[in-house]
């Protein structure tokens, strides 16, 4: 594409990604040490006009994962990058050291190819790795008991605590929390850098942070945790551009994925992924056998571990933060697919399973898995154990292929913890709601309680076109149940590659999806928005209800369809009833009751009802038994 | 407005609702006699292509809320409204007779108003009632043994046979179907006419069907059968003209509406009602007191037992099929809400909650209950139990203002079915999601049984803008866990009125969440088009892919929109893999193997893995240990 000849000196930030959300300020939290400053989006929000003067309503604190992008004394430049923030931290362990050059043989290729020069990130950083015999992996440093500046950050991020506070009334109806049902899952009311270690050295939560990417704000992965998003994004052989892939994340990050997965097919997938990451707030995650792949022109059989190795190391110390990897895609499982109605379509199972067949061994995924480890020890990438055999259809959920490949990803997860690197499992897929459990409770079990993350599930097949949908329902079920991140489906699942409006619509799909099941969870600090919102509903404070929802660009435009006057946004009704009636109106009449009202209310009414229920019940229940 | 002062003259159907869905063509099955024509949609499919020739895809056969509107054959005017294809049924049960006049007072001055003449419906038909003395309700018929006519057709509807049958190959994959967990649902694998007349008899069921309204195909609600959905239409104080009304409910049921709601509160709501139930097939229900508070110019405190009584009758003999009414807003119950976040949100329940106080006594809905029984035996008009304290925030969910107006419908449901008048009870709203089974269980032990009809619920309050995705997950949640119907939930709500893209989008993503229930329950018909969908995109029978799905029309456009030619169509690959790789191209290699190939893999990879796995697990396991 032309415009891409002069990226490294036209490529400019998406604009649409980096305007504040309305009524909303950054505001960072201070950790231990200067340089731990936790990002927040604080919500203002007015006041409510009551009888006895004007209430007010504290800011609302919620977890934000856009990045610089909307801190408008932030300096934006993609063609620079983001600031390395945790650059200082990694230095001070002393325990990695900068390279001459890059060690991928693929990498030097294209860094020193002139006919890329003009669409080469312009990276002056030197690549790092652990220095020998040294491990710099997070569950390295939690099993040893060393609380890392990522931990403590990822404290301070988890909590949300309320540091705006209302008045003691306000402070009731916001504080207002379900208790949820955790099937196990144990989220303290405060999170604790403490906690945070733990949960990393027992391998149920994961930090996906290469020293590579230091870009990154820190964030977790595991169930005693907020539920986590990802949004894919990557282009095809069929289009896409690097500077529409960079905003197609800068995007997804504004509405909340908090990981972005570069799952780019196309042309310049090196390259490609350079801008991503120098861009990229949160961590990034790859299947690198999908770029491996085309070194060897799509012919799977031609696949080597030389190939998947220097694709595994290039990736490395472009700063990938976490690599999906089908290693559990054995032999002998191939052929359990064949019984099914959709085989296999996960694009990385088939790759390895034509390996398989073509070569009538077992793949070089599994071979030379503890090789992989190995090369994660040194950048500290996480592993994510990719479904090969996930169920395309509801017709082959929890099959056999699908679970003995899950019982082999277990094994492998306590040989990626053998070797200190972080782990979690990939999981379906298309799975009917009844199944979704079942499913979950076989992850804990075969994992040993390793982080799962699922593609959705999709809860039923018949409707192309709304996968976001038929997927957030099971993903809000698992969530619930106990998976750690969610991968986002958009609704052009199964029909064609998303744009920047199916982006979003996929990520606040998937947030709705994450927030319900931290709701149900009883997460402390989940329902506090959700009680802000429906206190300014309740009140017609539209502005209000508008900022602290998940989108509030489109909240005000439906709102405009119906009632597009700047007055309506004050009024005391809504489009639903009118100005004539209202609902919520004469429900503050019953709150302006005063006790006596009330104690006469009961007194008389408790009285007249007993007998009149009596008198019904005694007639219905004779007619009820005879039928 | 101007075009509805010739609405008699001019009105036209929607042209949008009139084609048939592609490839589709609306059949009949006839029952025992020849006016029993029960219509599906059946779908027809391409071939498949196989090596060993091309392979037979039998047409697939949906259930069809579409009416005649879909089917070319039959005549549309809906200035003279559909065939009253129940008229014969009603009049050979002899217990009716036509009325010289309409009864009610209101329904009387508007017939006879000259101002009201060009946009009033052109109906030639009198008005139907009960003898004296005779109760016409199907739980009437049913309970006395008596298998009637909609009771057949709604057997046929409920079956969904396999009518089309294809080879025995292929039968085996779209017959799989997983079993399911049903929460004590009990639905037979084949649905008998006997077994729809003992679940109405039971109160576990009902089918809504007027006397007056004999347009409709009948439908049954009840957690034995297929989950149904709900869309609301109406217009309010702020606009909507009765042709778009009436282009709302064809466009709801073409996308799959099972009932439809009219919830008028602007001008003319008589006459919108009458152009909407004289061309609607499915059964129409309404909230009389909207209409009630109308004619009392807004003003709760002056509604009366007597003009509440009119506007029954005035809607009974237009023929609404059910009434919501908010029987169990008690007075002793109004100050529980005071505490709440959200008070009363129901529209209804706020009404009688004004009602109650001002008063100060027991409001009408409640002292004349059995005078409303008495009306709906007239007319067999189901009754369906408003929920008028239903939680407007996840915060008030299942709280005991909630329970304790369960608990009075429960008791009122005793009293309708003592009057052999069908019931069916609203739930809410807002619930998260570890509430929900508490919900519907508290329900059907407090309604013994009688269908529970719920409007979402929504999971999370934090999404204005996608709150048909927030209910679609707690809708779909419920209908597994027994809910009989999904009142739809639209992107507008909390926000506006929906327009005819918000009512498709709603009715779509309800059909998601009922038919995932449905897979849920292991509904012996449900899984059959997923099978059929799975394999037409497995096989990359796009086309086929689309017309099998909820809304053919966007899973095409969305495919068209980054392979839009039509070669594309027919093409083995798809955008996401692009053509040179394609995993379900892979997998079909896999199926291809023979058995000696398999018994090849499974001798030697066993062996071989065995040790592998050995190794692996014994040096994992270990270090699992020690962490």
């Amino acid at each position: 594409m032309f415009t891409s000849q002069h990226l490294k000196e036209t490529a400019q930030v998406d604009s649409a990604s980096v305007q504040p959300l309305p009524n909303s300020r950054k505001v960072y939290l201070e950790g231990s040490r200067p340089d731990i400053r936790v990002p927040f989006r604080s919500i203002s929000q007015a006041v409510t006009a009551t009888d006895s003067g004007e209430e007010y309503n504290p800011d609302i604190l919620v977890y934000d994962t856009s990045g610089p992008y909307t801190d408008p004394k932030a300096s934006i430049d993609i063609r620079k990058g983001l600031q390395p923030l945790r650059a200082q931290w990694i230095e001070e362990r002393q325990d990695t050291e900068l390279l001459e050059n890059l060690t991928s043989e693929f990498g030097r290729r294209r860094s020193q190819d002139p006919t890329l020069e003009a669409l080469r990130f312009d990276l002056k950083r030197q690549p790092r790795r652990a220095k020998a015999g040294k491990n710099v992996t997070q569950l390295h440093y939690a099993r040893q008991g060393i609380i890392t500046p990522e931990m403590e950050f990822i404290a301070l991020r988890e909590n949300q605590k309320r540091y705006e506070l209302g008045s003691e009334a306000v402070e009731e109806l916001l504080n207002q929390q379900h208790s949820g049902q955790s099937f196990g899952a144990a989220i303290p009311e405060e999170i604790t850098a403490e906690f945070v270690r733990e949960e990393v050295a027992k391998g149920r939560a994961i930090i996906p942070c290469n020293i590579n990417h230091p870009e990154t704000e820190p964030m977790i992965i595991g169930r005693n945790f907020l539920v986590k998003i990802n949004g894919n994004i990557g282009n095809s052989a069929l289009g896409s551009s690097i500077e529409e892939e960079v905003a197609k994340m800068t995007w997804g990050i504004r509405w909340g994925s908090d990981t972005i997965m570069d799952l780019s097919t196309g042309k310049d997938i090196h390259e490609t992924r350079e801008w991503i990451i120098r861009n990229s707030p949160v961590p990034v995650g790859t299947v690198p056998i999908y770029q491996a792949l085309e070194k060897v022109n799509g012919i799977a059989e031609n696949l080597t571990w030389e190939i998947f190795r220097d694709t595994l190391i290039e990736q490395a110390e472009q700063g990938v933060d976490y690599f999906t990897i089908h290693s559990g895609v054995l032999l002998r499982y191939v052929p359990l697919t064949a019984k099914r109605l959709t085989g296999i379509v996960s694009r990385g199972g088939s790759i390895m399973a034509k390996w398989c067949l073509a070569h009538h061994k077992e793949s070089f995924l599994y071979t030379h898995f503890e090789d992989i480890c190995e090369i994660c020890t040194q950048y500290d990438i996480a592993l994510s154990l990719g479904d090969g055999l996930r169920p395309g259809s509801v017709a082959d959920a929890n099959d056999e292929a699908q679970f003995s490949e899950l019982e082999t990803l277990g094994e492998l997860t306590k040989v990626a913890w053998k070797h200190d690197v972080q782990v979690m499992i990939e999981g379906p897929g298309h799975v009917p709601m009844h199944l979704i459990k079942e499913n979950m409770d076989k992850q804990l079990e075969c994992c040993d309680e390793a982080p799962f993350y699922t593609l959705g599930p999709l809860t039923t097949d018949i409707a192309p076109g709304y996968d976001h949908i038929t997927s957030g329902i099971g993903a809000a079920m698992i969530g619930w149940y106990g998976c750690a991140m969610l991968c986002y489906v958009t609704p052009k699942e199964h029909l064609g590659l998303p744009n920047k409006d199916d982006v979003k619509t996929g990520i606040i799909t998937y947030k709705i999806a994450a927030h319900a099941a931290d709701l149900a969870k009883g997460h402390p600090a989940a329902q506090r928005r959700d009680n802000a919102l429906s206190k300014a509903r309740f009140e017609f404070r539209w502005e209000d209800q508008f900022n602290l929802g998940l989108d509030p660009d489109t909240a005000r435009s439906f709102h405009d369809e119906t009632l597009p006057k700047e007055s309506a946004k004050v009024a005391h009704f809504c489009s639903m009833c009118g100005p004539k009636f209202c609902s919520m109106k004469i429900s503050q009449e019953v709150r302006d009751l005063d006790e006596k009202q009330v104690a006469a209310i009961n007194a008389q009414a408790h009285e007249g009802m007993i007998e009149k229920s009596k008198e019904f019940l005694a007639t219905g229940s004779e007619i009820y038994h005879k039928a």
